[in-house]
């Protein structure tokens, strides 16, 4: 695997609410503080140069033109099929044809699940992949796959997730031997519904350090290092604790502004509270990984800011430091 | 259907975390404030009079023997078969004799459902019951169901929901014209899994307020009265949302503790605070509706409090004058 210094990374220039701005702002970001690290910026020229105007020249910060831009409503397969030239179709080729390392996007996800599975291929032995994401507990990060790549799941690929995703939490968070919770409605094998009751039997006699069925409530207590669920649950998982996390804020920001004596309030308890909102920010984890495909692939926040995308840049350095795509294709010979 | 002053409940006395001093204590209060209305507290008679003893005499607050308990970790259906003097058997047997218009209880949800579908007997025209909670929102409440009574379902039987559902918000939340969300992961009709993206033909095809797919961030924003999904989803998502919701007011209570700054800054900060709790207090709904059964079945949840049940047995009771069970027989002859 290469070394920091030859480490390339694609960054998608186009994807996000906030592209280019943003993306170019955090890529340049990453690029000033990893002077061993190249970034390449795929996109519109034009718009890509107009943002680079506003930060210092950097020689490790490059631009690949790419003419067409998918946009965050098109139909996936349809758009990668169509869009040849398009930032996210470019930017897997780049990984594809060994000109860079990995491709990060925060555009249309099923787009870039599509170009990846597409232009990388599957890994031998998964039929289906996942994405993995590192959401944030008070206690501990928590490794949710998959959040949205296979909306249906049969328990194999449970099983494969539940490996993919032991991995990602042993090269990239660090953790030794991490427990595999399988998401389902009771803690009983025999709880939950047909996929995860066969699941269940599937994991225990797996080599995995399966902990067994965990619930809802168990995710945000940080009960396991990973939690193995289908991507329609795993979406619906993910979307509920960023909306529900984003509207219990709101309100607290609405009551502080109440009255005069909790504005008091708030700005005695502001420093605490600010604290708390860092320990549950997802974008100190910058993004999530698609699994499953022969090739490095970043699925950053639509909503991402700079921060965001320069530390998805960190993770994928460290991906591709830790070889993980070689140690997934390493244990299914294995398994 | 009956008047109120003819209305009979059955109370499960040995039901729940907290069985039988809150139960007991929550009936007291229902059959104080409510006088028309007659409690019939079933469970273990010398649990039930050494609570009662605590408490003034009712006249409208009787006690029905049943010397037997299903615990919270038995399986449903063999403890409902094997103890047929248990208190929730028993109340079940209640409504099905006619001698009560109600049954409610805290205790094992599976054995609740299983007694009801057994004793009661489906509705003609449903083939899978849906438990419906309402789960508070800053904006305003929002009916899910099916929160876990059917893990594995069919796109019909998400069309059965939705219909129950929306006669359930009409009669007891007092909507007009509700409309009912499917719940997926993202907007448009083709995204989802397989069930839910056959269920979004059937309920477009049909005469409800269909609003069209929802998403997880969704629900806690308040966007539909009623979020359709399956079984095993609604629980996922049920549990996660008291998980995360506590999780983050424990953090808060934390940071509050910190420093003396932020202590005093919490206290001023407090009455607003307490008033936000109060306002995603599932509490203050009191009970779920198991819906699709041949009678009213109110299941609390196993940590109620008093308050829970007192506000259960209005449920309960609103439930019985409304005709909920008629309305939803009615609406099937003509779907």
């Amino acid at each position: 695997m290469p070394e920091e210094n030859n480490l390339i990374i694609a960054v998608d220039a186009m994807g996000g609410d906030h592209a280019p701005h943003e993306i170019v702002k955090g890529a340049h970001r990453a690029a000033l503080e990893l002077k061993n690290l190249k970034v390449i910026l795929v996109g519109e020229l034009s718009a890509i140069q107009a943002e680079l105007n506003r930060f210092s020249k950097l020689p490790n910060l490059e631009v690949q033109t790419a003419s067409d831009v998918i946009e965050m409503g098109e139909e996936a397969a349809w758009s990668v099929r169509s869009k040849s030239n398009s930032s996210i179709v470019v930017g897997t080729r780049l990984v594809k044809e060994g000109k860079v390392h990995a491709f990060l996007s925060a555009g249309n996800t099923g787009a870039v699940v599509s170009a990846a599975l597409l232009t990388y291929g599957r890994i031998k032995g998964i039929s289906r992949p996942a994405i993995a994401i590192v959401v944030p507990t008070p206690y501990k990060p928590v490794v949710i796959l998959d959040v949205g790549a296979t909306a249906d799941c049969k328990p194999e690929h449970l099983v494969r997730f539940a490996q993919m995703g032991s991995l990602f939490a042993k090269k990239i968070l660090n953790i030794e031997n991490p427990t595999v919770g399988l998401l389902s409605i009771g803690e009983e094998k025999s709880k939950g519904n047909e996929i995860t009751v066969a699941a269940h039997k599937l994991l225990t006699a797996s080599q995995l350090n399966f902990f067994g069925n965990v619930e809802g409530n168990d995710i945000p207590k940080g009960k396991v290092d990973i939690c193995v669920c289908d991507g329609f649950t795993g979406n619906v998982v993910l979307k509920l604790m960023e909306g529900l996390a984003s509207t219990i804020f709101k309100q607290i920001r609405l009551t502080a502004e109440g009255s005069l004596i909790s504005k008091i309030g708030a700005l005695l308890l502001k420093p605490g509270l600010k604290k708390l909102i860092k320990q549950l920010d997802y974008e100190e984890y910058g993004g999530a990984q698609l699994l499953g495909v022969d090739g490095v692939c970043i699925i950053s926040h639509g909503s991402s800011s700079s921060k965001a995308i320069k530390n998805a840049i960190k993770v994928a350095a460290k991906t591709i430091q830790e070889n993980l795509i070689g140690e997934i294709k390493e244990s299914l010979k294995s398994s």
